[in-house]
């Protein structure tokens, strides 16, 4: 609701074709409506047009189950995605929409109810290492899901900087480049050397001693020498995802 | 160079139009010139058709005078940026190019030679306190001189959410938003959710006692529960200006 | 026993009606007497007139019994909370005092002999997002049990300001509130600016990556630009509500 | 504006006596003007009776006047204070206001243009070490600038508890106690113990060493064996009054 | 083997009693024998006339039955530890030796072979709370199987001062104490303020969140404010109770 | 391909010899076969020579066993190491390869198919403790693997120098030696000043409490007084003995 | 005041020879006076019997000379120390005695009005570098105003082990040893293995990187495989001599 | 003092050659004759054959020239090396001896009194950006005053990795690398995967924010996937020359 629409309730109430008390209820809830969040219900929901959410962990299948069928009765298109799920909850899901997709890796489902690209370049999932293939597929079920055309490239650590450089041409061409990496966390900085599009770092808790989880990875993302290069936390192959669609959208 | 040019030059040896010493010098180098990095050759270097950018930081006024010259002479085009200089830097650089302008909550020093608009959209820089002007300075001044529409909005910290929710419409037109905090860091997840554009957190160092120097804020920041956040070094408001830049010109 | 009490003692030594063998009995133990603590015996235990409470945790079936019989046989009166319990101390307590209520997300369990509102004002708990609900719940059933008027407000995440808009008058109508956050933490500075009152952050371990087991929350909330924000430690649901009592009843 | 000033407005619009243009305009500030902001306008300020805060670190003495003479021309009455200011800051505020007070321990300047006590009780501030005077000196300003009866005990360290259980009576008898405490934090969780007053913790950065600038103390006031002990930043003698200011008002 | 045994050698080769070939052999070997180390040969170890002590923890029972029987047969007297251990190696242990005792609480096991009194004052053991117990009574038990007269007092944690205080007596007459407390780690500080006789510090790994698995209470002691306070590693009662052995013997 | 191969094409192509588009093809490829690494197609596959390694954990038994296949095929000799498997990879590993062999310890399988000394010199491995053995073990199979005469020491920690001593000679002969120590992790320190010879300290997760999972003992032997150390990751005994290799065969 | 001495006094009161409100005073202090504290009004000091303390850092010259003249008129016997002093405060101290002695290295300050020896042994002091001795030295200082023999060793680095083994006997015949060292920290380790006495760690912030200012050293020293070895704070010289004194008093 | 050499000393002494208190006296100090360590006497002093090291830091001018004057006089021949030196250092070293050479960058002073080259191939020193050539230039000086071929590759850092591999002939030519990074400190893992030589990585403390003075790149180093890397102390380029040099001298 924006001004003009507040301007034609005010003339109707002038008008006398309003009543006051019909104009009070529906200018009291004004300040949120505004915002234009009505869709907006659940915390890492996405913005309408893009693919609704789900995030899995924590959720009994039951839970996931009840908000699905919610979400599918409201909306009769869209993608649905549903990150960080089990197989419990897959079953759950298959029962309710046979087609939709479970990847197994990244334990991602997907309901892809359009095909439809909405982004206007590619995004490209770079993956270092065979460990941190779970990541990149969350990453590349994310983008997908929410219309983006998506290509990857994995097993390309940067130990074996010939088989990156390989690549070269499909690295330029990408409006977007997701780098995931474990241990150094060295591939960003590599690659952002190597391209002049947004590189997003996706941290891996791969490696063991002092990969701490994941830090090492984060702390070196967050010191690349290559300018182009931002960071999401560890493992976080969705909000890579998320961000990227944001820019391929743009 | 790319195929078709080494194919034109592999005739033009094959026709005796060019010797083979010739061509075997040109060739040498082709790992790198194909890679398109002719022009790149300082650490932080831009792209082409970027400006160009100097770390002022732990380099002597001469030395930064130096590598100045050799840039304004090598091209009589295109912006310079220099970041974390100092009052002895901006001496050197105001004697060698008196129209620079130093920037001095930044400590930047930017040369604009050319006024030319290169992204599609605004790029939008957000700060929460008066301690993070410098951070969100520095993004402002890389930005322009990337040649960016740039507008700011400062002192919006979460603590009085109704400054923010004032900016509304400015926040939802910008193509892509700089967030700068320190302490809780939290204004990245709250502008997060209220747009759909891509944001970049810049944690800052302000604070004192468990605010680590900004590491409460970037860990903040990491873990957004905004999806459309992605994340810089503390204090680096020049790579959120640059990520953003790359962003803009997609 | 106060100075009058003594008082009165030695009177009644003076004038022989109580011997000099049993005054000294009643003395010997008067350095703790007279602090007041003759009631308090166990650890996390609540001054007379609040509730008395068991901390579960690494607690057997049968140690918890024994300590809650013995309550019950002490006193007749007063509720009693049983922290960090689970199904097997559940059981043990349930068959002991059939009227217990188990409070499963939580794993609390309460035994309410009353239901006297001791506190002047409202607690509210506030919780930002569906995994922050057991520790939310444990501050609820703390407080209740505690003897105060209670109310909650689920999932109103700051990447969704205007559900936590919505909820301005009740939130301006709370004597003490207490936030509940995992991630980012931010909910406390946003509620704090809102409202005139003391506000209480419980961090939560929600999160995975960099939130480092609710460390990146407290973090946050310790460095919260709202000034009216103080901290306990992380899930600690009980410790929030039992600060919150003590100010609700000053 | 509160829904009957809607009613009433609507009601002139459809009386004719309001024209729509003019309804629209005061309409469209409403979301802001709703939730009673107006006055605040200073990102660490305090609502309205209670005082005024200017964050001195970080800021010239120039900024600092300016901020204050805006301040006593908005307002002909209530106190107004500078935290972290230093001798410069004083000098500018002294010739502005000459009967403001340099706390000098702290760093503190108050102006105190009313006397009059708005909390219901007393704060207590209670140091364990002399090191530890300067965040209970702000704690104390602070507390007595925002309207309180403010007592303290400084020099009461654990290691000799004697001299804390001397003040026993003072300690039982105060509505708010704030603990100040570096090293290893032990104040809070005894004094907690003493009490059934809600105790505030504030460890501050003395000590060497593990002390790790006061993360140790804070630590351990985190993990209080007393359940009335909440935590505010390191050395925020500023933060902890305040909160406490908030509970004694209540 | 002293300087004067090394004489007594070198005359015996002069005069023609020991061959050059038999004094090379004994000389070869002098640096290690004149050590005196020779019957040290496990890695924790204890020095003759203390008892022998084997570290079960990552030790099959096989293993701690070989290393037990080869103690055995070694030595006919003296005390033997077992510290870390699980029911299986209690089963193996109680087979070889049936009058081995098993310490539940720490999985300590002790065969006490001599009931010889070796120290000279008493070792007190104090702990704050009833998860401090396991590591509490490790102290205990290697300080008797040590030789030591050993005495302690439990659940006297300093949020409930006066407990502690009643023991004043029994506190002032150890000649070591070793306190073991988790959570905030103040017991050692109160303790050390009453006493003149030197304080161990025993952190646990009780608590949570930022207990940091007994990081925090570590911290503490190592900052306590009493100075006759030195600390072990976390949860390490048998070196508490080893250190306190070595000054109860001296 | 060197310059003076490509030297040779480009005449060639001059005198008409090799038509322009096999000229172009082969050049095409130019940036990565000249860099030679067409053998290098595994993330830590060893150079030509050396054998080839599978990091085992993350990889299911048919993964590796496929992996293994596809490397006896390729390569008729040579060793292979198959480092952190488990008894599922074993079973897989052995059915392909029934000479192989399992090392429980240090969960490694070593397939040998050449028992060639490639190293100049002996690697001796220097374990600290008994719970270190496993990380020993480790680099003792990986050298052997890799060619090299291998010796070993165990249980020669700091707290009984006299055993090490002992060893003196044979730590004087050996031309690297990895130590492996966890705890306190001073071993390499002791050593290193003892030899002449490059030190490899490699810190084990044996220990608890402030052990944090070897990070002590890996900065312990950061901070070495010894020059001659050098450091891996925490339980990388592989890792040791690679270096160790490269260093044995120069 | 004991049982027996309230016994006397409730017969007073009983037989009419002590009134009933002088009675009550009398017990009205009791927990107090019967701790016995009076003279316990310092901080850190010490026992009677022990050297009083000043602690420096932070204290004006004037504040410790106040204090020091309030020390000496008190008592006209006893030693007392200024720990962490520096040259304001040694020309303030000079001036009120001539006699006082300044330790440039450890910046102490000694007074020896007695050169009584109170210990019953030696302590050791052992200190690894020569950038060890400032904290070795402050503990040789301190403990000799404690009334001890002391002996110290200096530059015996675990790098060169044979240093250390030269001083074997002097080693083996001290009552305690103080171990001071920094970087790797190994020094009580190696020491403790040698010795049976308990051995005091000191950590100094020696080194540089990841020294981390002693937390390595420190860090190491808790986890030593020497059971005799506790530990005091980094640079805590001072600590290390109390209790040192404690342990050899006894 | 070797076996052979015991043998005839004890002849002698049977032959009456020798008396018995000389051999005693011989012998008295066997254990560390034996062990060959009579020149090493200082801290971190090199074997025979190499130079000596004196590190300055922390170490006055004339403490330096008093250790200079001693070696020069105690040896005629071999090169001595000065660290982490001053200007102050410089001119009284330059006094003592005009040919010594001082390193501005790296604060090293070089007194080359031999040019023989003890290694037998190339240490070569390749750094990531100009704010890493201190660390850098300490180990190339230390590499050449140990008597060995030294190279360096400056400002080669990941993000332009093309300038690396135009050094691929150098690279692969090198006996051993040593790699000097600061921020993401990536680039040992590509240098390490282009060449068989051993890699020692050096961290520097170039950077700000979460660079953490070295730690990111010393973690990162510590993870990287090339598996002939190994790590020394953060800005320790002395140290990594070292182990280089014993390397190349093996």
């Amino acid at each position: 609701m924006d001004a003009s629409e507040i301007e034609l309730l005010l003339k109707s109430v002038h008008e006398g074709q309003t009543s006051t008390s019909t104009a009070l209820e529906r200018l009291k809830n004004l300040p949120f409506e505004d915002l234009g969040f009505a869709k907006v219900d659940h915390h890492r929901d996405l913005r309408q047009g893009f693919a609704e959410v789900i995030y899995g962990r924590g959720k009994s299948p039951e839970h996931v189950a009840g908000i699905l069928r919610s979400m599918l009765s409201a909306r009769k298109t869209g993608n649905i995605l549903i990150t960080r799920a089990n197989l419990q909850i897959w079953d759950a899901v298959h029962e309710i929409y046979p087609k939709a997709l479970f990847h197994e890796l990244s334990q991602s489902i997907s309901l892809r109810r359009s095909k439809a690209i909405l982004g206007k370049g590619t995004i490209l999932v770079v993956a270092a290492g065979t460990s941190d293939i779970p990541a990149a597929e969350e990453a590349v079920v994310t983008a997908e899901t929410l219309g983006n055309r998506v290509e990857f490239i994995y097993d390309v650590g940067v130990a074996g900087i010939h088989r990156l450089l390989r690549h070269r041409k499909q690295l330029c061409a990408a409006r977007v480049i997701i780098c995931v990496a474990g241990m150094e966390g060295a591939l960003p900085s590599v690659v952002g050397g190597l391209v002049a599009a947004p590189v997003i770092g996706v941290p891996t808790s791969t490696g063991y001693g002092t990969s701490f989880g994941g830090l090492t990875a984060l702390l070196a993302m967050l010191n690349s020498c290559s300018s182009n290069v931002s960071v999401v936390n560890i493992d976080n192959g969705f909000g890579a995802a998320f961000v990227a669609s944001t820019i391929n959208r743009a």
